[in-house]
């Protein structure tokens, strides 16, 4: 297997039952946004737990998977979807929001530790002791392929697009469509809070470190440090990686629901807080995408 | 002028930079929804305010509307635009966040009477006084005709549709959407909430009539009458009237929330509200779309 355009396009095919086509938003400006937390599950995450699951041959010993939160909710309804049990591992940091969603799919939801690699390591426990089939986050190549397909969508409904601005927690999102556009003439800029950085931190040491987790975003870009099948594609193919404090998050949050009437939770506003605050300038002649990836804020909090 | 495709098209060609072309979102079921929402100012608004602007010549005593909010913030925005100051009165049942939004826009707000036909009758005495350009939210042909490029662009965007399903306050939307279908093949169904039904009352007596106005909805759906310019339409080319109850609205707000993470005012989800609720059922065969036409709410009230 390999994470390239040939298995991207084979997951769009294979998962195109299962997911919805998100629509793109132009802007006055020509500010193209690709609204991604429309998606199944109020984020990018169901394209790669079903492009999973439908290729990880028997289930009858259920599904698992450790979250911040939406990884789980994608993982519920895909295995719901399935017909298939799933025990979902989150963190107490996990949004309520989140919480209700997983519970929602009918998956059984267990919530402990103060970070996503306390509920990862609960989660291998689990599928060591019940044969569970892991999903995991953002490091395995079928959900890197997964996530790829926001890639191969977008670009056949904008592909005047010269920039687009992704957002970074594990990196699986990104990588997957950093892959779609490598070698291309697409740049792919990554955009993380300042409090959790794990690409910008692996880009800067050449490989994938620890980093500290905190911040507005952390229940979904709270990973610890980037997967390895990402980095290389990452470092290969990530035109710039922009870092954004905390404030412009919530900014742009703000910013997307007066002038978008999108609600965004953090991490799915954190690409448009790039460009919002300034973090990133486009070059001129720019044609920018934006991908807001995720919707799972409770409303009256962003309000 | 009449309100005909060639108007629409026309008006489409006329506001084609000044407004969104908004996004459809195609769920797991085939339901197609068209996510107006997300036009600028938050509801459709703005099609028909620029449409009346852009034709309206000289401007420079300014411009005046009456609205129960959305209108006037669409009026507020269009003017903006057009550089000329806008004077919008709105009744004291208007939300807040559309207050806020028009005074955001740098318009005159003016706040008074019970309802949508007191502010009328204030942007009327107004209107004598100054010679300020007014829009009328629902009784004008520039404004029917740009309320019709919804369905222009949504045609474009699913052909396939063979029933959409539009709320109505005083009728100005289903009026330019139902002149664009007039003679074909899609069946156009208006949704109104049983305490604001001016559109059911005025088919069964055969003219506009008077009705009470009340309920979720009313500062968005809450016209006393349907204006005049509409009736012939509607009774032409309205294939059905259903009434939904406010409680099944709410529950529409929930569900779009829910399942699709759009977030919407009462007036947004009524159409939804009728499908959701069964007060609408669609035929076998149906291919269904429903319109979000409004999302200007205050989200943690929806919450």
């Amino acid at each position: 297997m390999s994470i390239d355009q040939t298995s991207i396009r084979a997951a769009h095919a294979r998962i195109a039952g299962d997911i919805r086509r998100t629509p793109i938003l132009r802007l006055e400006d020509g500010l193209c946004l690709k609204l991604e937390s429309l998606q199944r599950g109020g984020s990018f995450k169901p394209r790669g737990a079903f492009n999973r699951l439908r290729q990880a041959g028997d289930l009858s010993a259920g599904v698992v998977a450790a979250s911040g939160g939406n990884h789980g909710v994608a993982v519920a309804l895909a295995a719901r979807a399935l017909g298939v049990t799933a025990r979902i591992f989150v963190p107490q940091v996990s949004a309520a929001a989140k919480q209700a969603a997983i519970r929602a799919q009918g998956a059984e939801l267990v919530v402990g530790g103060a970070g996503y690699a306390d509920a990862l390591a609960a989660a291998e426990a689990w599928q060591a002791q019940s044969g569970a089939v892991c999903v995991h986050a953002y490091d395995q190549e079928e959900v890197l392929s997964g996530q790829g397909t926001v890639a191969l969508e977008w670009q056949e409904q904008a592909p005047e697009l010269t920039h687009i601005l992704v957002a970074v927690g594990g990196g699986g999102l990104i990588g997957g469509m950093a892959a779609w556009h490598a070698g291309g003439s697409t740049q792919v800029v990554a955009v993380e809070p300042h409090t959790s950085c794990a690409l910008h931190a692996a880009l800067a040491a050449g490989r994938p470190v620890d980093v500290p987790v905190a911040g507005i975003a952390a229940d979904s870009l709270g990973a610890r440090r980037v997967g390895a099948l990402m980095f290389p594609i990452a470092r290969a193919h990530v035109a710039a990686s922009v870092l954004v404090e905390d404030a412009a998050i919530g900014d742009a949050q703000s910013w997307l629901w007066r002038e978008c009437r999108m609600l965004t939770e953090p991490g799915g506003a954190t690409a448009m807080a790039a460009l919002l605050s300034g973090a990133w300038v486009p070059p001129p002649g720019a044609r920018v995408g934006v991908l807001v990836c995720g919707g799972n804020a409770t409303p009256g909090d962003v309000a």
